[in-house]
């Protein structure tokens, strides 16, 4: 593969992140697991607002993985169903930083990383803002919003050149384009179809 | 003013940036300055092929200047007739750094600053690429696309505290708030009704 994304022009300018062909990483089956935040759209916000009661604040945590195929960007995401997707990740502990949560969210939902005793988040790309119990995000948490109900942060975590990952056998992770995922909320949602717009910042090289 | 975004669970977690009122901003009117990149679509498309040929890709820049009104962030932008924005910016000369073409487009549109030497460029907050000479631009550049024909970078601009605009007589510089660009790439174009989602990594404190 051309590291095409290292020549003049091509690059974002921001930090380097490598980014490694697709065949090198295998994805193997481990027991379900089925993301608490995942399930079903009532019960889910049920649970939102019982933990809410309980602890304030949620603070949801997405990794942002990236991989190449002939130098175009793919991203891993979960596809729940027909016509839901979502990023592997979760909801923080109370007292867990974000890296923390994260790390913990990815070794449950991709297997543990080989040769490193963690998944390690990178960079925060955005944060998104849940100001009511339902399923609007937005980029902002508007100021007459006093008590958002969730503060949600996107790390990039930057793979090592070789991993098997452990995907439960209830969960179907897809590698998919940024160029899939660009200008197409239809599909993806306005919070995963901006992904691309928050990579470009970046010089992703391609090995 | 209650700096609302300096709350837990309000700030991006990112960079500080301080936004002040808009009301601390005055703007005047200086003589007609007719970028050369906004005006009519196909003499704009015909200047740019003839200084690619000249020049090889164009560089362009843009600085995304903000202030508050109680507590809501606001994008500076222009309007060019009924439907079309623009961040204040432009063409980098060759051998000119991105900061300083970007420096000096502002002190051509928007007034040389107050009390500083120059409008100050920060953060990189987005790349973007034209691989044709058309008005399309994504935020990655295809690698089968070997001589993109533009890639254009936003940065932040922090304002300081008090400034008085100079806006050329022919263009209409407005204060956009954030939750109207947000996901209305109908009026905004998606280039611009991204930034929401760029803005939202930084702790913006509305002072
Ligand atoms: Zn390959
Ligand atoms: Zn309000
Ligand atoms: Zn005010
Ligand atoms: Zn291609």
């Amino acid at each position: 593969e051309m590291a095409l994304y290292k020549e003049p022009g091509r690059a974002g300018g921001g930090p380097t992140v490598n980014l490694y062909d697709l065949d090198s990483y295998t994805f193997g089956v481990c027991e379900a697991q089925l993301p608490k935040d995942t399930s079903a759209a009532l019960p889910r916000l049920e649970r939102h607002r019982a933990s809410y009661e309980r602890e304030g604040m949620r603070r949801g945590v997405d990794g942002v993985l990236l991989a190449h195929q002939h130098g175009h960007p793919f991203v891993l995401l979960f596809q729940m169903g027909e016509s839901v997707w979502r990023l592997p990740g979760g909801k923080v502990r109370p007292g867990e930083d974000d890296p923390d949560g994260l790390a913990r969210k990815l070794a449950k939902l991709l297997g543990p990383p080989e040769h490193a005793s963690r998944w390690e988040p990178g960079d925060l790309l955005a944060a998104w803002w849940r100001p009511n119990f339902d399923n609007y995000l937005y980029p902002y948490c508007p100021p007459h919003i006093t008590r958002p109900k969730e503060c949600r942060r996107m790390f990039i975590v930057p793979l090592p050149q070789r991993a098997a990952f452990a995907v439960p056998r209830n969960l179907k992770l897809l590698a998919i384009p940024l160029f899939d995922l660009y200008d197409n909320r239809q599909t993806y949602g306005i919070y995963i179809s901006s992904i691309p717009q928050f990579l470009s910042r970046f010089t992703l090289c391609c090995l």
